[in-house]
């Protein structure tokens, strides 16, 4: 790390708040403490920010595609991976060093498992997002067809993405109730002892889930900023302010740089006016100037973060670490 | 190349029809041969393809990054670079072996192209998208400053992105024509040879332009579509239906697969429900089926190649080649 001060990074770059990191880990981990909180890694793609989870007393881990899970088990943090997600070739998940679980929610997808080489299951309940997961009353048959080849069901999982952006507490909580009481019926029809579900906004809710597998948490956009959860913003975009009109300036970050489907970022008192690939126009009330640095703070954190290769970390105006975001791609 | 069937391929991916693109490269290059077309690689992002647009003729580039200057230099494709964009290091600039031209649009982008050690600029002019651009009364002041600097100014630039998109050709060719008066004025007070401008949405309108600086025509976008161009889809994102429920099915590809600030993507046949950060909810008459493979078209070129390492090049359902999408990052 030759680079020492932010204002010597290069930009658009990914800025690293290392304490706030620590503190949004602690804080879920006092609550969720070990196997209760199963990292999902989608959210930050890092392996320095999952052994830091792992340290915490986190030892198991979640996962959107199977890189994340090559990636997982290349680094020691295979002890037991979940992919949370189907996947219809799973010869490179039968090949990994380390435990691993994958969902299924059909016959294909069990078929899948049992072909590729993996041993362990949970069977993914559609809980009323209309994405993956089995319909409840399919779940029974799904794990009888698993264990009749061989393969250990652990339990049920479901995701609850349906709720999880919906900024009131009360109806958050309702909407999840509702599709942890579809997850628990469909957990007494297939048994085992994992019960999966939950994320950064309900992870607080008690709903029979045995572990949650939330993963924004650690890092925080300004879309879960909304919903008044006890996590504070760990992560920003790092700009130069390229060039300056009368009525707005321009910063070097733009589409390839931001996740835009929960719309524009944010600038500390500034109004945003758009995107285009490489820039962000905005006006600001400030006396900005061109060759200013500024921190942007990102609408969603998971298609932001997957734009870039690395995180510098920062404690204060002070680069620390390089982290490589080196869970991408697929 | 081990991978020779399109059904084998990993996915999401993207797959890139060599001949598509070869036709649109052609079908531009018949309209602006040589040096008339300055290819603007941030839409594909692949000195491969850059490779191609040399070979048919076209031998200057454009830039938005440096990083795409880095990497056009780095394969030979340095002849003539233009980085259409301020930057306030040029350093990085200054050190490549290639001829290098910067956009400057106030005295400390000049500033910093003399400090950096680059030689050549172009004054970059506010043509109506408010973005980069000098207000056009400054033009003159600017390229003064530059040629004191012992800088040669080589004309102007000046990017009409606020038409780019209007649909109606009319509408489209109005604005552009206004754009191009307020550029041609700039650059009879810089003086120069070059005038810089324009895109895949305005390519044949006669502005006055030296020089075109289209990009996206190659690989095609649903937004670009829309607009009655004379170019073909060359690309698209290639992915598995991994769960199927009776009202729709999903596709292993979502937001962390396409740029999404101009929607969603398009299934021939299919309506889209919502993307996830891993996922595409869609329904669609055909009888899909778990395991089937499908396209998926982009709604914006740009922010969706930023995702991904590579393309598969293919011939119908032949896999001929990979090329590394190796112009990413900054």
């Amino acid at each position: 790390m030759a680079i020492r001060s932010v204002h010597d990074l290069p930009t658009p770059s990914l800025l690293l708040d290392m304490e706030a990191v620590d503190r949004n880990i602690q804080a879920l981990g006092r609550a969720l403490p070990g196997a209760r909180l199963r990292p999902h890694v989608k959210a930050h793609k890092c392996t320095s920010i999952a052994q830091r989870q792992f340290e915490a007393g986190h030892r198991s881990f979640c996962c959107a595609t199977i890189r994340e899970m090559e990636g997982l088990a290349a680094v020691g943090l295979g002890e037991d991976l979940l992919l949370a997600n189907e996947v219809l070739d799973a010869r490179r998940l039968g090949a990994l060093d380390a435990r691993v679980t994958v969902a299924v929610d059909s016959r294909e997808t069990v078929r899948a498992a049992f072909e590729g080489g993996v041993s362990e299951v949970l069977i993914d309940i559609n809980v009323g997002l209309p994405r993956c997961g089995c319909a409840p009353e399919d779940a029974r048959a799904l794990a009888d067809q698993a264990r009749s080849l061989g393969l250990k069901v652990r339990g049920v999982m479901g995701y609850e993405g349906h709720v999880m952006g919906i900024t009131s507490r009360e109806e958050r909580y309702a909407g999840c109730i509702e599709s942890m009481r579809i997850l628990r019926e469909a957990h007494s029809e297939v048994g085992g002892e994992v019960v999966s579900a939950g994320g950064t906004g309900t992870w607080d809710f008690d709903t029979g889930a045995t572990e949650i597998q939330a993963g924004s948490y650690v890092l925080m956009d300004t879309a879960y900023a909304k919903s008044a959860l006890p996590f504070e913003q760990a992560f920003w975009v790092w700009a130069t302010v390229i060039s300056v009109s009368k009525e707005y300036a321009v910063a070097d970050c733009g589409l390839k740089a931001f996740g835009m489907d929960h719309g524009n970022p944010s600038v500390e008192g500034a109004r945003i006016w758009f995107c285009s690939d490489e820039h962000l126009t905005f006006s600001s009330q400030s006396s900005i100037r061109v060759g200013d640095r500024i921190r942007v703070t990102p609408a969603h954190v998971d298609p932001t973060v997957a734009y870039h290769e690395s995180f510098y970390v920062v404690q204060g105006d002070e680069v620390v670490d390089q982290w490589p975001i080196d869970l991408r791609g697929w």
